[in-house]
Order: C-alpha cells, then structure tokens, then sequence
C-alpha cells in the first residue's frame, strides 16, 4: 500500500453543501411530515404513560445530604451533585455571591446520527421525555447519556446507538467537540457534541426514533418547547460555512478580541459545602433564597417506562421566572453581524464565553435599576412589543437537570436606535461564518449563544 | 461612508507568504549579523552587571510563609504564590500525588512587535535578563511581562512598547491566544501570546532590543540556551497554514480524537495548603523531596541595572535533572506527520493538551521499571545516541520562574523499529499545518510542543 493513499483532504468540501442541501427539504423527510412530528410526540407520551411528581429534597430516593458538608449526591456517588459555589468577579452588579450550583464532573455524549436518503441528510431523533421538561417529550438527540449512564451505573438497560458514537472511525464524524452547559447553573460541565455519519450501515430505528432533515428540525425549532437543548446544541456545531465575502473584524482580530476580554477579566470561582452558602435557605420545598430570587433546587420522582431504567427520582434546578436570550443583528456591507457578549459566568471552564447580546432572567432585572440592566434589555423588550423580531420561540433548557427552564430566544434587527456599528466595551460584530469556525473548538460560544446558532445553521431564522 | 467598506477579508492571504519570505532570509537581517548576536547578548550583560545568588527560602525579601496554609507569598499579594496541589489522575504510574505548584492567576502578556524593513518582516527582539536562566540573557519577546508587572505593583518604571499590544487594532493583531504554561510546575496559568505589526508606526529601539528576522531567530535556534522560552512559545503560534496536499486524519477527525481523549480522562486537581503536602519537606535549601526527585523550591536575589526595579529576591523551581521533548516524526504520502501526545498535566486548565511524542525528567525515568517508562523513549534515546536526530538543542525554560530547568529538544525520525502507521492509544499522527490551526485558539499545544513547533514555524529544522 503506498503511502499516498493515507491522505485525505484535511476538510470534507462537499460536507456545507450536503448539509444546506439538507436545512433546504421542509415540509416532509423519509419517516414523517413535519406538521405531524408533535402528534407522534403525543402519541409517544401516551405510549409510555410518564408521571412526574414533585417531592421533598429529603425524601428523593438514593439521594442524601452528606454529613459534614451539606452537599445533596447520590448513593453511588455518580451522577451529578449539588454543592455550594463561591464566585468573585470584577464586573457587573453582583461583585462576589454563593449559591448553589450543579457539579457532575464526567463528560456526557450529546450525539446525533446522520444518513443520507435519496441524496438528503438526515439526523436520528429522538421522542424523549425528561422530567424538568414543561411537555415531559421533546425532539433529542440520538443519544444522550452521561457517563454514569452509559457505564450503567444504575444498571438500567444499555443507551441505544450509543457504539455509533463510542467507536467512531474519524472519517464518519462530522462535529466532535466540547461545549460547556448553563454557566449559571453547572460547574464546568462540559459535553462531547458529536454528529456522526452512518455512512453504509443500516441504522434500525425504533419507534422512539425518526430520521428528519436538517429543514424539518428547522421548522420545529419555530414552535415553542418541540427541540430540546441537547438537540440544539449539536446543531448549532454543524460544519457550516460562512460564504459571506468579508466581515468586520478579520478572524484573527475577533480572536484578539476574545483574547483580551478573556485576560482582562479577574474571576475567582471556588466549590464550596452546600451546608456553608450563604444567603439560601433549605424547607419543605427546596434550597432558595428568601427573597425569591434566581433559583431554588427542588425533586422529583418519575414513573416511566422507556427509560433506561424504569423510576427514579432526583433534584432539579427550578429557575424562579422565565429567561430571555436574544442576538441584535445587522448588516455591514450587506452581510449580516450578530452583536455578541464576552459573558462571564461562574460555571465556565474559562472565564467567559460568547453569549447572545442579552442573555437574563427576566423578573431579575424588573426591580433592578436602570443602569444595572443589561446593555440592549429595554431595545430587545421594545422590539419584541413591536412584533419586530426575526425570530421568537420558547424553549426550555436541559430537562433532565431543570424543570419549566424557560427561555425566550430572539433575533432581533437593529433599529435606528441602537445602529451603532462600534460595539461597546465586551461586545463585538461577528458574522455567521466566523461563529460557526470558532464553535467547532469547543468553549467558545455558550449554550444559548449555540441555540440561536442552531436556528440559523437549521434555516428556522434567515437574516 | 458605505457599509461595504467596513468589510475586511476573514483572513490576511498574503501573511503566510510574508512570514515565509522572513524565515528565508538568514545571515543577516536590519540591524545585526546572526553570528553577532551573542555577542551583542555579551555586551549587554557586561553593560548591566547583573548578579544573582542563591538566599534561603524564609530571607527573600517581601515573601514570606502564610500563617496557616504556609503557602510562599508577596506581600502584595500579587505577582504569585507556591501553594500545594494535590492530583488524582487515572492513567500513568502516579494516580495520586501532592506537591508544591506556582498559583498565578493573572494573564500575562508576551508580545512580539513586528515590522517590514525592505520588505521582509522583522521582530524586535529584547537582550533580557532572567534569574533563572543557566546565562542569565536570552533572546526575548518585545515585551514580557504580567499585569502586576505592568500595573506597576512594585512601582518600577514603565513597561516599554506595552502600549502596541494593549491598545492594538484588531487589523494589526497577526496572532494573539492564550497559551498555557509548564501544567507540571503551573495552576492553570495562561499568558496572551500575541504578535502585533507596527505598520506605520516609527518604533525607536534601545540599546538592549534590535529587529531579527524569522530566519535569523531559526538560525539562533539551533544554538542552546540564546533563544528564551517566551519567544519561543510566541513564534509557536505564528499564524502560518500548511501547504500539505492532505493529512492522515481529516481536521475534524483529528480533533474528534483529542475530544475523545479529553473525555475519556478522569483529572482530579485541587490547590491546597502548602504546609499540608506530604512528601515534601521544607529545610535551609528550601522545599524537595527527601527522595530528591522532581524538583525543590528554592530562592534567589537578584542585582540589576536595566530591570523595571534594579533589584529584588524571589522563589524559583529547580527541576532536579534535565529534561527533553523529542516529536517522533514519519512522512506519510510524502506529507510530514508529526506523532503527538494527548498529555495529562495536573496544571492544564482542560485535563490534557497535545504534547510532544517524548516528554520527561530524563532522570525520573533512569531507575524506573521498563513498562513504567514513556513509549518511545528508548528509541529517541537510540537516534540520539546514533547522531541521528534531525534536530537537537538544549533550551531553558521561563527564567522567571525556573532556575536552570535545561530541557533537549528533538525531532527524531521514525526509525524502522517505531515505523508505526497506527498510533497507540492517547497518540495520533497531525501535520504541522493541522498544529499550527491548532495553536491559534490555545490551550491545543502544550508549551515544549510550542517550542518545536517554532523551530518548523522559524526554518531551524525543516522535515
């Protein structure tokens, strides 16, 4: 064999083709019309008769307070567990604060599997319910486990498809990367976002699972709570392309931008005993604070019968009021720039990513003073009064780690009051192109700035 | 002023071409020959007399043992500290291990100036003084310094040219990440390494700085100890593209890969007290090992003329013994591959950054079981003693911070013994264009991966 037949092109130039190719079928795939998606949801739902029930922190079996710290884990010590965080940052209108947060150190897989039908990709979902989800099922990825899962730590049943992504030759994946979750919520929790071609195997499917094009996943991505997180975080790291002839800033100037808000900022993150953190409180209903405020950490016990294994209960992170995220963007020499934010959160590996122009809670800012609210909050609410969004849709965030997690998500045009084409301080234009390069490196772009990607990259918004 | 003309190309064509054109001229660039420019590093020390000596860990000046935690620190608070690190790791011969660490959470800057003069590229290089380098003046970027160095903790005089980096246009920023430093010796420290053209800009130089072209810093390369490890890791993320017909791996394959390998690693790390490390005891020589293995921590005080303060004492690292990095390397279809290492550091900010094929304390291995030893090892150990190694030079790392740490640097070609096609699990084949993709987000390359990687990047060694 020579040597010569090692190579391969270091990109597959076909692949942005393939996948435009595929964000252009709407209407109907190989398995369903899209309309009729959310009837088999419906269908699935009353397949497996799922019931969630609150219930108190205390009483969630297998989970426990541990002595000495306070911190709420799990028998087996796997899983995930909620400790206390202690956060000091150099901006904004919080300074230092505790809470508690989220740690589950192992890396999950959030994968989808890809196959062409008739020359058309499709990607393998999944009608999945997860109990923080409003509608119990939505549209997920072809598998989601944790690593606790996929070892069967429970010692439920083994996570289908999941060999398509364990023992992936490299040539058939298509995306592969890290990508943090919420920073608010999760302590450096990263995924592997994987989207793997099933090039010459024949994938069987179950009647959980159905092949859509990249265009139907856009259609759904237009109604509320039909995608869930998982599955719009992968597509939001497919390899797209930019075609776009130039944009503002070079990619090496953006990155020196990025670079400099990363340096610049001082944050000093620490873990801390749940038992010790300061300003929540724990009752019959959960840890929260008196007043009200952000979050509490709340259970639930769940019957099903499609799970991996067949009842559990676990805590949940219950945000107190639904959230917003939105991108205001514009042309520039005809080609459209989203405005994004060098966002600090606690929970980032790495400082700071980059986030949608506004990204809060909504009832947070509502008492808070006009110069605390985020840059850009009361446009983006004027604009949404006005009906002038490109795009508004409800999702709700991971529902396997929060319940009724709801986010508005937005493009919104600039008007003539905010056409400002020099972004303040920790804002900067970036094209579609250069967010679609940065994201394939993991760590980049956050989980939400990754959903309003995965609306672009999946035709559900055009600019 | 049309929005058209706020359009820049994503990327500078014709900056490969100009970097190329500057490592192809050698010999001679503006200002001085390169035979000359030991003698010039001569001259300045001899113009500055500086003097440095060894004082015991509780006599240098300012720092002092923290009541409690014991940990070594400035009595600013700033600059760094030596804290204990305790590790737990799933893979390799240690699993779980404490030890001291330098904890330095502040980014620092290393830049490099760069300017055109009869049309080739030159960098302006700066004769620098650091207590731990085994010749004290080495070959370093414009400018080097940490924040507390140039918010002026120590009130010393101002940084000179820090002003091209922190206030650069983005248009003129050619390279600009965050880079790790030693993940052996470091807590997750990151500096800015940053390249910035001063296009239009007259910059008047000092006695103590000139302009060497890329050729000229390749050809100084190949000498020991005359290049410092701040340039070197700064001409290691040189914006260069591979020109490589193809790759064994698909760029998304190889990253698919080093994802795998971040998930697949279990790393346990935390700071702890200083006072608390076991295995370590702190007598009149300063901090080590009974066993004297590793490295000890130790104190120097310096005398300077030409520094921001004319003196000061601080702590250091001094690796018992010294080390190397060797890149095994194999032409696959004609196409130079380079087999890198997804290495585990206790440091690194993500688990493990690519290493170079070999990289160890020489003599932390000498008495180790054969199954215990480094893969490759015996057989890069075998080309150097046959002469065989296509490049080979000693160079010390961050004299700042390390005092006398002598590693040997090597590209070693497969021999027909390791002439493997198939990586062994943790290894895979990368082209140096894939490498230097890499390089621009950070956090991909470990800093003796840098260091090779701007010997290819600079003409030292050509594959």
């Amino acid at each position: 064999m020579s040597t010569a037949a090692f190579l391969r092109p270091r990109a597959a130039q076909d692949l942005p083709a393939r996948l435009a190719r595929s964000a252009a079928v709407t209407g109907t795939g190989r398995h369903l019309r899209t309309e009729d998606v959310t009837g088999w949801l419906d269908e699935r739902a009353r397949a497996h008769r799922f019931t969630v029930r609150r219930v108190p922190l205390d009483r969630i079996e297998q989970w426990s307070f541990a002595p000495g710290t306070g911190d709420l884990v799990h028998r087996s010590g796997r899983f995930f567990a909620v400790r206390g965080l202690a956060a000091r940052v150099d901006e904004g209108p919080y300074g230092s604060w505790q809470q508690p947060v989220i740690h589950q150190p192992e890396v999950g897989i959030l994968g989808i599997l890809a196959k062409e039908f008739d020359g058309v990709l499709h990607f393998l979902m999944q009608a999945k319910m997860e109990p923080g989800n409003p509608n119990l099922l939505q549209i997920s990825p072809t598998v989601q486990a944790t690593r606790s899962n996929y070892q069967r730590v429970h010692s439920g049943s083994e996570v289908k498809y999941l060999e398509h992504f364990t023992g992936a030759p490299p040539h058939l994946v298509l995306a592969d990367s890290l990508q943090s979750e919420h920073g608010a919520w999760f302590y450096r929790k990263a995924n592997r976002n994987m989207v793997v071609e099933a090039a010459d195997t024949e994938v069987p499917t179950t009647p959980d699972h159905c092949w859509l094009t990249l265009g139907q996943l856009g259609e759904l991505l237009r109604l509320d709570h039909v995608v869930n997180m998982d599955t719009r975080t992968v597509l939001g790291c497919l390899p797209l392309q930019g075609s776009e002839p130039g944009a503002l800033h070079s990619d090496a100037g953006l990155l020196s931008w990025f670079t400099a808000e990363r340096a610049r900022h001082d944050v000093d993150v620490r873990l801390m005993p749940l038992a010790d953190v300061k300003g929540w409180t724990r009752n019959a209903d959960g840890i929260g604070r008196p007043d009200g405020r952000f979050f509490r950490v709340t259970g639930v016990s769940v019957e099903a019968g499609n799970r991996e294994v067949t009842g559990w209960s676990q805590p949940l992170i219950e945000p107190c009021g639904a959230g917003m995220a939105a991108f205001v963007f514009r042309r520039l020499g005809g080609v459209p720039h989203l405005l994004v934010h060098a966002r600090v959160e606690a929970g980032f590996l790495n400082r700071l990513e980059l986030a949608p122009t506004v990204q809060c809670g909504l009832r947070d800012w509502e008492e808070a003073q006009a110069a605390d609210r985020p840059l850009f909050l009361e446009a983006v609410l004027r604009a949404v009064r006005e009906g002038g969004a490109r795009y508004s849709a409800v999702h709700s965030e991971e529902g396997g780690r929060f319940l009724n997690a709801c986010v508005r998500y937005l493009f919104v045009e600039a008007d003539e009051d905010m056409a400002l084409v020099e972004a303040p301080r920790g804002y900067a234009w970036a094209t579609v192109g250069q967010l679609n390069t940065l994201v394939a490196h993991g760590h980049y772009l956050n989980v939400q700035a990754r959903t309003l990607l995965a609306c672009l990259n999946s035709g559900a918004v055009r600019l």
